[in-house]
């Protein structure tokens, strides 16, 4: 599971011509609920943000204080111009279940929170909940970087690997509402040990935390050629994935041997994807995959070179366009449309 | 793509009951067409099959004549029983359009060939054309080991290995009808080279065409350990995965090594649809795997343990159901049902 990388941002609303309904008509709310904030929005029907604010999810509180600042701010600050029944949706950091129960969030220490049945019963509002990296999946399938495809798989390379599938125009939610979490993919039998059960996993070479402490190691087997990642982050102990992007940008050797060894990694992920569930379309996010964005074109080639010809002849490898919004964009979408793919 | 082992078998029909309706009456017409054989069935509502025919393919031929031959068999054998617009349901080895065009038949050295048009116009039935792996894991879901399952994954091993998808009741296609293609999931990057463009791929580990080559590559480094191989097979060369399991049977320990790092790769590759696609029921079958089905709930219990508690929690590993029957006894029912997942 991996929070897509937030940054708090108005747009611009573009003068309106005298007489034209305004998109609060249409709007919805979105919330992305995330175990250090929370990203709250109103989002119209074409996906534009009308309005945000960002909060402190001080993850120590207990689940209603929690439940609360939600109501509050979307009470005091958009009660009055959002339609009464304007839908809210949520996307969490966790499994949720088909009645918008939180099963088990383990950013936030949540077991069995009723989410969607408190938010529903203080805001008199519909209220949608499910899982926030499914959340941003079918906010960049509605209106980012896959809008039109039928078939599409998200990945967001962040702290940790995780992702989203559509299947023939349905975001697939999995037997236990936990589909999409390509982090595990094995791409190692009996690789470097991941943070889940496992050994070998996708995350383990590619996430954020991996890439930080793969990059270490090298440095601690060659600290000559790892000279200029402890000078950019003060000591061995300090460099993450970040250091990592920002050598690897000043062509550091060390830096590419490990951002080239990432990415190899990532296609082998990437490769079982479209062998599996032929997308036309992969969408790459994620704050880590921010950092390398020019490597999506040559990650594309990788992986049609690499995959089934028939699997893979029409796929699209693109980057993300929602950044840290997505997650709030699909939830709202995802409330004010019941999930559905077209409108 | 792997071609499940086929078996004649014409299931013994149970005595009707006086004024009971005729079974044939909503019967359907089910083909696995594959590149050495072509297995032709009546399929009731109910999944059972009311007669068989089984012909060689002899793929050498055109299309024609084998498009001739299932036209004939369906009339001359059937026609009088069925009811005269008795769906037709055919599953191909091979990648096919949403039309019912057999795009490419690699074991059949087919191109762009309109099956579903030239079926249709000859016998004056509703046809649906489908991949054949796709078929074997519509039938096992209807009919074999996968009923009740909303979200289902068949695994089969053979000489390739293949597999099926249906997430949240639907067969999943994918963007050019090639999705469930899970022996080519990378389980080891830069790992053995595969028959596909890539390397690593389960099938290059699981495959029965794999597994001989691993044994005969054992044999060549520790001939003294592969002694009981050759024994069975007569020669190196000529051992196949069928000789390793019936090595396996007798304990020999070079068989079990070979069988255990087979089962290892099989769970890699398990753990990751889990994770991707989260289904409640996996079920396996193809002919290498009935050789291995009392490993069936090891691998079950390696899978959970690994993977994802949450992906996992109330997962079910079982042995597919329907042998060499799934195919047809699947794209009967697909045509008869429209593709539908409840009827």
């Amino acid at each position: 599971m991996v929070a897509a990388k937030a940054t708090r941002r108005t747009r611009s609303r573009r003068p309106r011509a005298a007489g034209a309904p305004s998109p609060w008509g249409h709007a919805s709310v979105g919330v992305d609920l995330g175990g250090t904030k929370i990203l709250l929005g109103v989002v119209d029907a074409r996906g534009a943000v009308l309005d945000t604010e960002r909060l402190p999810t001080r993850a120590e509180r207990p689940a209603s204080a929690i439940v609360d600042d939600i109501v509050g701010c979307v009470r005091d600050r958009w009660a009055d111009r959002l339609p009464a029944r304007a839908p809210l949706g949520v996307g969490v950091a966790g499994q949720v279940d088909a009645d918008g129960t939180v099963l088990f969030g383990p950013n936030l220490n949540w077991h069995d929170v009723p989410l969607g049945r408190r938010l529903a019963r203080s805001l008199r509002r519909p209220v949608a909940v499910m899982n926030d990296v499914q959340a941003a999946t079918f906010g960049e399938w509605r209106h980012g970087a896959g809008v039109g495809a039928n078939d599409l798989v998200c990945v967001f390379v962040g702290t940790g690997v995780g992702g989203g599938i559509v299947v023939d125009g349905r975001l697939c939610h999995g037997a236990s509402g936990t589909a999409g979490e390509l982090g595990h993919l094995t791409v190692a039998r009996d690789g470097r040990k991941c943070r889940c059960p496992n050994s070998g996993c996708l995350e383990a070479y590619a996430g954020g935390w991996a890439i930080a402490e793969r990059a270490r190691e090298a440095i601690g087997q060659h600290p000559e050629a790892g000279r200029r990642l402890v000078a950019i982050a003060g000591e061995t102990g300090a460099v993450t994935a970040e250091t990592v992007a920002e050598a690897y940008r000043s062509d550091d050797p060390l830096a590419q041997e490990l951002v080239e060894e990432t990415m190899g990694y990532l296609v082998c992920g990437l490769v079982s994807v479209v062998n599996a569930v032929n997308p036309s379309t992969i969408v790459l996010g994620g704050g880590v995959m921010e950092g390398f964005s020019s490597l999506v074109p040559s990650l594309g080639r990788q992986v049609k070179a690499r995959a089934l010809p028939a699997a893979s002849v029409r796929l699209e490898v693109v980057p993300a366009r929602l950044g840290g919004d997505s997650g709030m964009v699909g939830a709202a979408t995802y409330a004010r449309t019941a999930g559905r793919g077209v409108p």
